[in-house]
This record gives structure tokens, C-alpha cells and sequence, in this order.
């Protein structure tokens, strides 16, 4: 009865990934753009003396990637989201592991994984196990275990000053996860469009497109989004991240607080606060979170992928009490919960302070960090402008007039093995126009801390040579 | 900034608890039948003296569990399908937790959770993390760690028969969180049907159904699903559980394995198996699993939830390569992977051969059990037939002729906190008919070891005096 179907060789191999990294490479750095259409597999393979397999693999991956679309009998072409690519190799989203890494990999998103505290983190299931009743290995409540919703309600209370009801916490796996939850929970409930702060990360459209919600930009400018121009995008949702903007760094200014909840109470709208890196402020008091306004009508969500890591797929969402019911519902039909272990092991670390502790060791290595990309910047390239630098694992480096395309400096870059991130495609039309900040979103947090200064003088050797050019 | 806005009072208590048990048990024993109406919850309040806000918590609840439903100006009334509850109390499916759970619980789905080995588990977490290297802490692959789809695939080639390639495992959270995934994803590409065993678990038609998928019955008789009428059913996939149907027991016969492919290969569908207790056989040789059959038409689903704990949210599937792409691209926009963590605590434990050795000791604990449960039925209720017997978790109990429903028996049994779960709401239509199965499912694996024979003695009890009163 077992007999075994052979499978087909696999052609995957190294001419594979060198070929999609080629055409990656092309569409990013422009020279092969939206619509263009690449040639047939049989006639690329020839081309270049491959297998037909290897072009056809290839071409899929891409496909998969949002970097190429095609249709039986049209061939294929450059997706027109390209610029916007379903997935950046690197820190920032998930891709296919990369055959050989970047030496120094400064696209943002990434903690320093090196300091990830292992031992803690098993020293706290092992605890958390030790005490658990039986009972809780089986199906749990989908919202998480209750010790978890406890523990994360109180440190949101004080860390953040929501309005915390640990009965209204849900536990998921990810904020991308609380994201395509609730775009489809509220999708099915009639909402057609999601406001979302222009330039955003391109990540999130993928989410909420593929839950069937139409993205239409808010733009965002020092102060923040302009919520002001809520009502005009006829959105049932809005996602925003007051306390710290990605990829611009504002801070969302106190009339464009109060113009979100008045926006969302008059449209019988929500928000969800992405309050993804709420811990990591150096030179400003924290900001409490939007959601104390109005906790019916904001959905906070936090993250460990910052603080602890994003491996571990933890996150959390407060959510107004309307809206509990489709949530578990809507978990009971697909995954239940997250791992009950993952979960006690988060609650161990709060109830010890063993989080708050690691938090505030990161927040001082971080700022020293950060600390030292500005010095570094003003002495290499002091013309460009840091943006955004108050807060968070990142800076916005404006290019003075003049320069080449942030995209050139990246494929530079990448020649030399490193990974650069520009901020064009995180705009709503795919680049900067009429005067908004364009440039590299530089991550300072993802590098080991062995290998900080080494990637700094890489990178300031890089965009001073660059920019001196001009 | 930071105004904490009040919540109301949560009225939830005892009251809200007692009133949504008491009008559960209505629904169960059918004394409320579908359709039926609910007092306005103001009128209720007043009959029994309760605050509003009481019975309307408990209407909420109920809702929210399928029991009832209710549209604004039509009232509260007893959903249509509440024969097959959105979630029952006890192992199978997840539920807000009992306020006290049942003394003896011989719901199936749940194996002995103290057994679960803890401290395997965190020395494979230990080890695992200590080797990783920090990259891993990231964004990973959807697919899941190489080193845990590698020991699987090598795990599932050696004992299940099934054509594995590590490329193409995909590890999920937990078999519901795999179904979801792929009934959405077949939607999307156009199935608008699944075939399921009749009777079925239900939770699978709440999966099916949420992700908007027709559910077609199949029936199912001693020689397993009729598979030779899936040509009849227009379905675009179907859900089968070859090596044990759940909750007949069946093995699927040669004839309807072939059946089943030619089905497949003719209609170009797929079939999803569903191998959840695979390691858990007692009097017959194992069969090898149906997907080595035909690995492009047959994904193959296995678990953690039976061998260590549901609360793990661990599952895997072996897609065809044509599903791959679409199965990484709806992760990425959604919960993107399972925890690395869990994943590498459970490849070190198929690695080091501890996953393979607890599952052969629970083997011989259930196998003792079983036949232990199988002698008591025999000497107490002889007229009763224990069916699907041979392998898993369980035994389907046939009541004899004339016997008080298995629904009055489960209400009885409640009484006495023995928690029992009647087989009629399996089926499609709610109840068993023409001559199909009816009886009790009897979990014998979720007591804890030193609690079995007690539950035994009180099962017997209960089981001979209702029976010897017909």
C-alpha cells in the first residue's frame, strides 16, 4: 500500500537562486520595470545555457514573491507592484532564507538576535511548565492563557497607559497575524477600506489587500498622519502608528490624536494603534497610547518581535469589548491559539521582570547605537539629513539634492555585500513626490553588537564615496 | 495624554455562568429546539430576577458559540444549527473554560496531558536554542526551520509510508490552523465544495464553512468513506481520514483508497488526509499513508495534538508542489510561521529519538486502557457494541435497541460531572439515520493516569443503571 511515487528531481540549486536574485536585482534597481515582459523560459534558458527548469523555477518564486505576474498563453512580465515588492530579502519581512547573507545587513525591522536572552527564555518555560495545570496543554481559550493576559494587561497599564481589561487581550501570533485577523473580521462585516499612513510599510498593504480591504493613503508629514483627512477616505479602519511613525519617525501630534477618535466615533470607524517598538524611546518622555482616548474605538497592538524577537511570533491586541466575540470566533475556525509553552514563557519573563529588565539593557545599547550612526553621519555625509531619530531602531537619511536614487545607492551597496533599504517603495505610488522625504531607512539595531562599528565604517566609507560623486 | 477611560463593570459571575449552562443544557437534551424563541432578555431578567446585563452576557456568549442567534428587532432564537454546536465543553474543541470541569471527562480528542513530557520539552528547547544560529530568531521561511521539515519528512517517510520532501513540508499551528489555510486558499482558486466523512467532526465543518467552503457529506460504512461517491458530490477537495475515521473508526478499504485517487486524478481535485492519531495503533499492522499514492493529489496532514499536546498548536502538512507557492504567500500575509522556538524543541526531540520513545510508551499506556475500558463494558452493559476499536484515542459505543438516546445519556451523566459525548451531532443531518451508528464516543485517553479506573467505575455505574432501565 506504501508504495512510494518517485518525485521529480528538484531543480532548485544554486543556478536557481542566481538567477532569481538576478531579476530581483533588475526590477529593484529599476532596470527592468512595471510591464516589461521577460522572455519565455524555453528562450531565457537558452540564453543563458540553463535548464528550462531553473528559468521556470525561477520565474515562480518571483511570482510568489509579487516581483513578477503572468497568465497562461500572455507570458510574463514585471508585476506592476513591483516597486512595492511582496517581500525584501532581509530584516523587514520574511523571504526565502538568502543563499548567502549580507555582511552588514542595515535594513530595518530586526533587534539585535544576538541578544536574544535564551537561557531567561527557557529558564522561564521551564517554570512556567513546572506550575502549569495539566489541563492547559489542551485547547485553550482562543484570546491566550489567562497568567499572559494578566501580566500583559498590568505592563500595558503602566508602560503605556491603556485602558487594559485583561479579558479584552488577545494573544497572536505576530502583529501580522492581529493585522490579517482583523482586516478579515472586519471585512466580513462590511468595511471596504483601510486608511493607512502614506509612506507605510509596503508589508501591511500585502495583509490587508489579501483580506480583501481596498488601502487608501493618509498622508503623513512632522506632526505625523494628517488625520484631518480621514473623513475624505470614505475608510471604515484606520492604521496608524501614533507613537512613532514607520518609516518617517514622527510622533502623531495631540489635535491629529484627538481628529482620529473624533473621525472614528463620527464614521463608527476603528483605529488600530501599531505601537510595535513603544519601549525604545531615547530623548522624549513616552507618549501614552491613543487607545486610553477612546478604548472602543482604538485597537491597540503591541509586539515582542522588538523586544524579544520576531521568531518567537508573539503579539498582543486590546480590543474594544464589540469586538471580542467575532475575534474568538473567528480563532475557534482557524488556529486556535498560540502555543500555550511561547505564552507562560512570555508571562514568566513579565512576572519576574526579566522583559522590563532585557528591555531597558536593549534600550541603552540601542541608543548608544544610535548615538554613533549620527556622529558617523555627521562626519561622512554632512549634508544628509537624519530624520526620526528620537525613537526606535532606525533613522530616516535624507539625501541632500543631487544624489543618486536611494535605489542606486542600495544596488551599490549590495555589490559590496550591503543590504540597504530605500525609502520609495513604502510610498502609496511606489517613490517620494511633491517634497516628501526620500532616502535610505537605515536599521542600526539588526547588526551584532561585535560587528557594530565594523558595519558602520563599511557604511560610511560607502555613502560618502557615493555622495561625493554628485 | 494617558486619561484612562473607565470600562463599564464586567457583569460577568456566577450568575452569567449559571444561566448560560442552564439554556446550553436546553439546547443539548432538546428541550429548545432550532428556531426556537428566547424570552426578550429584559422579560427573562424579570422572571428570574436577574439584572438585564446578566441574561444579555449570557445571550452574547451563547451567540458567539453558535447556540443562538439574533437579529436587531427580531429577537433571540435557537440557531439552526445548534445540534452541531460552534464549540462543546470539554476536549475536543476548544470553549471558554468551564467554570468547574467535569470530575470524569471521556470526551475524545484529548490525550493524557500529564504525560506530557515537560522536561524533555525544555531540554529540547535548551538544546536546540543553544546550537541556533541568531538568524533564525527572525523572520523565517512560512514553510517552517529546515531542521525540523527535514526530521519530519524523514520521521513520516520511516513510519507513515508518505513520499516526503522536506521541500515541500509546510508546519502549521495545529491541524485546524491547516485546514483553514487550505480551504481558503482553494477557494480563492475557485473550489467552491469540500466532501467530508458523514459523520464528521463538526469543528471541521465550522473551519470549512468560515473560509467559505459548501460542505458535502459523504457517507461512511465499516469499510470507511464511500469514497466511490465523491464523482456525485462536485467537490473540489476532500477531507478523509483513511487510516481512522473519526468517530466510526473505519479503515479505509483498498478499493475506496484507489477510488478515492482515480476520484482526484479524473475531476482534478485533491484530497486531504487527515492522519491525526497515526502513531496510535494497537491490534493491526499500520497502513501506509494514502498520500504516497499520488503526492500531487493527496496533502497529507499530521499533528502533535494527539503523541504531545493540542496546547502545542504544532501540525504539518506534505503539500503537492503546485500548492506550495500559494500556501507561502498566504502565510506571508498572515501569521508568516509558527514560533521557531516550538520548532526547534520538537526537531530536537524527533532528532534525539525522545518524541519516538514517548510516543511508544503512551502507545502501551492507551493500549492498557483501552482494553481495560473494553473488559468493564463487557461486563456491564454486554448488549452495548464497542465499534472502532483497534486503534486511537477511542471507541464509538452502540447503544442497544430501545436505549434512552445518547443525548438523555450525556444529560444524565452531566449530572454526575461525567462528561460524555453523544455521536448524533457527527453527523450531517444532526442525528444518526438508516441504520447508522448511534451511541456515545468514549475518550479513554484525556484521564489522568491514577484517575482512570475511578472514571471507569463511575462510567460502568452510570452506564448499566441507564441501560437496565429501558
Amino acid at each position: 500500500v506504501s508504495s512510494h511515487a518517485q518525485l521529480a528531481p528538484d531543480p532548485s540549486g544554486p543556478r536557481v537562486r542566481a538567477l532569481e536574485a538576478a531579476l530581483r536585482a533588475a526590477i529593484r534597481s529599476g532596470r527592468l520595470t512595471a510591464g516589461d515582459r521577460l522572455p519565455p523560459s524555453r528562450a531565457l534558458a537558452d540564453d543563458l545555457g540553463l535548464a528550462r527548469a531553473t528559468v521556470v523555477e525561477a520565474y515562480t518564486q518571483l511570482r510568489a514573491e509579487g516581483y513578477l505576474s503572468s497568465r497562461r498563453g500572455a507570458g510574463t512580465w514585471v508585476a506592476h507592484d513591483a516597486h512595492v515588492p511582496a517581500a525584501v530579502p532581509g530584516a523587514i519581512a520574511p523571504d526565502k532564507p538568502a543563499d548567502r547573507p549580507p555582511r552588514f545587513n542595515f535594513t530595518p525591522g530586526l533587534p539585535d538576535l544576538t541578544a536574544f536572552p535564551r537561557t531567561a527564555w527557557t529558564r522561564a518555560l521551564r517554570r512556567g511548565l513546572r506550575d502549569l495545570p495539566a489541563s492547559s496543554l489542551g485547547y485553550n481559550d482562543p484570546r491566550g492563557r489567562p497568567e499572559l493576559r494578566e501580566a500583559l494587561a498590568s505592563y500595558l497599564a503602566r508602560t503605556r497607559g491603556v485602558a487594559a481589561d485583561p479579558e479584552l487581550v488577545v494573544v497572536c501570533a505576530g502583529f501580522s497575524h492581529a493585522l490579517a485577523l482583523l482586516s478579515r473580521i472586519l471585512r466580513r462585516h462590511g468595511v471596504r477600506r483601510i486608511a493607512m499612513e502614506d509612506p507605510y510599510l509596503w508589508w501591511h498593504r500585502n495583509i490587508a489587500a489579501t483580506a480583501g480591504l481596498e488601502v487608501v493613503p493618509v498622508p503623513v508629514d512632522e506632526h505625523g498622519a494628517r488625520t484631518n483627512l480621514l473623513p475624505e477616505t470614505r475608510a471604515g479602519v484606520a492604521l496608524l502608528a501614533p507613537a512613532h511613525q514607520f518609516p518617517l519617525g514622527a510622533l502623531l501630534h495631540p489635535e491629529r490624536r484627538t481628529a482620529a477618535i473624533a473621525w472614528a466615533r463620527a464614521t463608527d470607524s476603528l483605529v488600530i494603534e501599531d505601537d510595535y517598538d513603544a519601549e525604545l524611546r531615547y530623548d522624549r518622555p513616552p507618549v501614552g497610547a491613543l487607545q486610553a482616548l477612546d478604548p472602543d474605538r482604538v485597537i491597540y497592538a503591541g509586539t515582542a518581535s522588538k523586544t524579544l524577537a520576531p521568531g518567537l511570533r508573539l503579539a498582543w491586541i486590546l480590543v474594544p469589548r464589540a469586538l471580542l466575540e467575532p475575534v474568538r470566533t473567528l480563532r475557534w475556525a482557524e488556529d486556535v491559539h498560540v502555543a500555550a509553552t511561547e505564552q507562560i514563557a512570555l508571562a514568566q519573563l513579565l512576572l519576574a521582570g526579566a522583559f522590563q529588565r532585557h528591555v531597558r539593557r536593549m534600550r541603552t545599547r540601542y541608543r548608544a547605537r544610535r548615538d554613533r550612526l549620527l556622529a558617523m553621519l555627521a562626519e561622512r555625509v554632512p549634508d544628509a539629513s537624519p530624520v526620526g531619530i528620537a525613537a526606535g531602531l532606525r533613522v530616516l537619511l535624507e539625501l541632500p539634492p543631487g544624489s543618486p536614487p536611494a535605489e542606486e545607492l542600495a544596488a551599490q551597496a549590495s555589490r559590496r555585500s550591503i543590504e540597504l533599504f530605500p525609502v520609495g517603495p513604502c510610498y502609496h505610488d511606489g517613490r517620494a513626490r511633491y517634497g516628501a522625504p526620500d532616502g535610505l531607512v537605515l536599521g542600526y539595531a539588526g547588526l551584532p553588537e561585535h560587528d557594530f562599528e565594523n558595519g558602520l565604517t563599511a557604511l560610511g566609507d560607502l555613502l560618502a564615496r557615493s555622495l561625493s560623486l554628485r
